[in-house]
């Protein structure tokens, strides 16, 4: 019972910060884990920000210069949350300093860097995951599992959609997020990256693809001087600045294994909030996921006699390992949320990190998603399909 | 392939009288009949109005007084689609003039007239039928099935609700359906009536409820002097009637198999249009309907392997035999609507005509369903338990 | 009163022959046509087969020369339902003869057919239709509308698919549809075609797409010498045939207005029967609609105040001139079927014959249908993006 | 800044000590609170499974004896999660020594027993809080708002289920929740009294009922020497025990305002894992909420143009007070669960303490639901009406 004790420092504290901090305290109170955990530090550049961060998500300590905290001998594991344009020298640095490093997506902004930064896992020994939280949705990982039991068969088609809404309004602001520079591109590394990594996790890999990529509204108001730059935009600001990324990103392909690809994601689609949709359409039946219904998997099993066939609607809330990762929390039916996505990712984490196994998706992972973005970018700049 | 040609009279053309005749052109169109059909005549009060309907829709002949129909040589089969208070004296000439009669629902406005049909239609030995065309639903004919062949298992629950809400405005006029000399009752004969039939095709006979019968709007304007009577109010009608049947009608009760009965009807559901939701829980499943996706039957099959169970989302639309009915008309996803339930029930009334044998159901069923009926009725006004 | 009639001969007595009869024996029952019909002759090369025809479906005559038909004096109308490879040496010969035609989707196998088509039609100044009868789905005539008011505003995303999954079993056999040389293509001249249709109908032209082709199961089983060609395999069937056409279709690509497509077609997406799915986001609003839910039509309207904003479910069942068409059938919530988009279909034919009228969508919509599908089947084969 | 610090002792620590833990280390993490929370003591029978929760959950010290707990000066706030047999002598305790009191539904055994509950808490001048948690999931608190709001407008119909389906299996034991010693009373008090508690939140008081209360299962197996409570049978065991709570409980009736009742609550629906669903329908629109798609709700709005109106599917994650409570969470779409509604209650709780003003639900509101509970009982024992 004389558990290892972890010491985690986190870079970054905005959204991604808030919800990894959630699941850092969460995690030991729902699932068994094999080291204890302590939330050592948080780091972010704003020393007010981040120490008033400190104190409302649970760490123990605040810093403003990552250098310090990768280089902190009292320290673990890195865990990087910061815009993606700072993800690949955070990584190779904590990695250099021997930390075990879990890091937001998209890995980072160019197969280059997420080639260098999988190296310096590797070199340096350590256990290293891409935050890709959606693989551990009970739902997804249990259609997971019914793929790899051959319950779908012979795979032909994935389809996948990632859509939300939040900047139709042609006054939302330049944030980072619309800025090439820092987020590396728009839609497509920011969601197309989660449904590009549900493929290659329930599929398997890309083999070729084309893409398309595009900017609905190609000029916005800058943000002012306050730098709000999650969502909320300056209402009175005047001056313009110019859209660097995508809008829109969408795809056709194929995978390895001859099955075909269709993925679409889009910032463009009013109503759909966070609306990921998959379908896996197989020989021997269909699964079909919506993340804004994330507790339910629809299966069409083509195996039950005709009369009774349908789309079978899976409340995946089942104890009792029937349903992965779900029995931790309530009772069946008692429907988990958003956030127990990441408390799943870091509880399986940690334990990779307690036995020092490598945990999937790894920074090869990462660089092989990059790969097939970067594919996607190309394609959509030469207007011609390329292999990935 | 000398067929027998049945030659049909029906009484009454307005909304039913246009889904009964519908049916009757089609019938023999998608369904093998062992009997040609003959729309030899179509009866209403009003000579141009029964002349035009005629015309419209599909029949060769058009009378005023419904004696000479079922007093017609010529004629096999009468067919009463008219006002509830004139099914019993109708229904009652026919049988004795030998005419094999199909009669809309409710069978009549009391249980004791219910009881004289009864006997009259034995005595003539004629095939009756009472047109309970919710039974003929493909996903209905499928949970009936389902249900008999022990899927459901040993049963706890049947649930139930009809609900509309065309009456909702206080400005609609006082139609015949709110008329109790008339009608009988309102929501309650008129589509209590339905779920109430639904629960004795499913599960079997009522023996005990306690009932609840509400009027929301309890004065209505009068109907101008063009008499519209199907929905079409007169706007600038100043004159006040009072509305002497139920706007609701609610029952809690018991099964004589032990099953629990909960069913409500109402006309003051806005947003509920045609809204009749069933569902059926038993110890080894349940089951699930929505009229307004009548298509479609929800199945929870229990003794799936935990992992996959959920409501399947049958579409009851397989050919072959797989789902009944269905398959006289389209391809599998090719969905039929609500005139194709009187399709049906004409279709099994013709066969059983042409082979002499009972049709489900019965003149006997239209007594129990009255029996059931009167029986919330008085458990309403006196509010007591009360014995079917 | 004195109305004209329209008499009326068919070419093909299969699937579509049966659909189509439903709605020339419907169109007058429930529409207010401006003509009445006689439903003259139905034409099949199988003498038997095409007598038997004419009298399940209401034809006065049958013939099995269709050459008699378009030349026939007394016949005002050519219906063409016949496999593919027919179509344009009919519709041509009926044009040349004055007679108005209807022609069953795709047009033709070519465009250079299409645009004889077309030619001959405009030189004989005949009334000409494309049978794209989901134009008349009223949910879709009700999204039309919509866009065409501004209630979506500019558009964004079209995004379509049409998924079956007949054809799935490898046993399944080498039936016409699987042969280029009768259907022309496979998903993509059935399927496809519809749902390029939609696009054009409710978004506009394309103007550059690439797509994707793929046929998954490449050999078949022959049938057998009774030729059954709709979906009834030869069981015991042992020679093979090489499927000549594609398993599934889709294409990304552009419209003239800038909106973005994402198109897909197939039929291996086992429990998906007849799956039509659309989704249209723009700067007001989202339109969303599902074939098996036909009576449905799900609207995003952002410029509702934000804490009651959600995907409105209209039931497209409201009479009186709310929603298109379906007034004239049955009270609101009780729906429509398949088979009702024919009736919509003849009925605004046959207005538009009676006032010669065009009647969209025409020969030259068919002819801009074909130069979609072909340059889809081009930038397959080419793997390039091609200019519509 | 000097905020108060709150000191927490909670009696209990099975399913609910678990589900109010959760909610007492969230609550500070997302809601602004106006005072600090110090999880001081938790308290149960078992020396080792106490010791062994306070680490688990997060509490700093462990009592066995409830007594030295509700009278340690060190503690401001009592929190009881035990089986509902207990509630009221902890509560009055508590009371009299002067702490505020959070106590779990329903609120005590018997309508004397929550009078006396009352009367303490008003004598000693306490906050008083009954956690009816479900109040505060958004999209419930964003209906009461609706109707507060007037959107729906004078109400007609309350109706409501709540279905579950663990017991179902006539081999699961004799647990707590089925002796009515402990408990009370079974389906009745376990969850019939959260869709009352609903009910009266919603539409107003209870004027009359008529009830019906069943036990389908008579005898089950008696558990193992282990005690286990919560759901985990023994699986050899074999001596039987009687059943003494009710396996269903459903009702009709009336509100004060005129609005009619329907509620049935049942542990015997196949496939409902935890369902409640509500609907209510006035005379302007109409609500519906289903638990197990806890973060939507839908609406329809009779005051839009008719060919725009149907149920709204709003997803109840906007941020920014468009809807209650879910803007501490996460972005729109990003779902929330079960869990969340006890930190909502609880954060309200600490609210209303820090500043000494009542809370809904108080322990008033917990002696109203226990009267209508009473009278279903009374009713279902006495086969008659009952007035409340």
């Amino acid at each position: 019972m004389a558990k290892k004790t972890l010491r985690i420092g986190m870079i970054g504290y905005r959204f991604m910060g808030k919800a990894h901090s959630n699941g850092w305290r969460q995690a030991s109170r729902f699932f068994p884990l094999a080291a204890d955990l302590d939330m050592h530090t948080i780091c972010g550049r704003d020393p007010d920000g981040v120490a008033a961060a400190a104190q409302e998500l649970g760490w123990r300590n605040s810093a403003t210069d990552w250098t310090t905290v990768v280089e902190n001998p009292e320290i673990d594991v890195i865990d990087i949350t910061t815009p993606n344009d700072t993800h690949a020298e955070i990584a190779i640095a904590a990695a250099k300093n021997g930390k075990h490093v879990l890091c937001e997506k998209p890995l980072a902004l160019t197969v280059e860097q997420c080639r260098e930064m999988l190296n310096a896992a590797n070199q340096s020994g350590i256990v290293h995951m891409v935050c890709h939280n959606y693989r551990r949705i009970p739902a997804v990982a249990h259609a997971k599992k019914m793929i790899d039991d051959g319950m779908i068969g012979d795979l032909f088609h994935y389809r996948a959609r990632y859509a939300q809404d939040w900047i139709v309004d042609p006054d939302f602001p330049l944030v980072w997020r619309l800025q090439k520079n820092v987020s590396g591109s728009g839609a497509h590394g920011d969601i197309n990256a989660h449904i590009i990594d549900l493929g290659r996790y329930l599929v398997g890999e890309f083999s070729e693809i084309c893409g398309l990529m595009h900017t609905f509204i190609k000029y916005r108001p800058l943000e002012d001087s306050t730098g709000k730059s999650d969502g909320l935009g300056a209402a009175g600001s005047k001056e313009m600045g110019e859209v660097t990324v995508d809008d829109t990103a969408m795809l056709i392909g194929r995978f390895d294994n001859g099955t075909l690809a269709n993925l679409e994601s889009t910032r463009f689609a009013l109503g759909r909030k966070n609306h990921i949709t998959l379908e896996v359409n197989g020989s021997l039946g269909s699964l079909y996921f919506d993340f804004e219904d994330m507790n339910r998997l629809k299966f069409f099993d083509n195996t039950l006699p005709e009369d009774r066939q349908g789309f079978s609607d899976i409340l995946v809330t089942q104890p009792g390992g029937a349903h992965p990762y779900v029995g931790q929390w309530w009772p069946p039916g008692h429907i988990i949320g958003y956030e127990h996505t990441f408390v799943h990712t870091l509880a399986d984490f940690v334990s990779a990190v307690a036995k020092g196994t490598p945990v999937q998706p790894t920074f090869e992972d990462g660089l092989k998603n990059q790969r097939v973005l970067a594919a996607v970018e190309e394609s959509a700049v030469n207007r011609e399909w390329v292999k990935v």
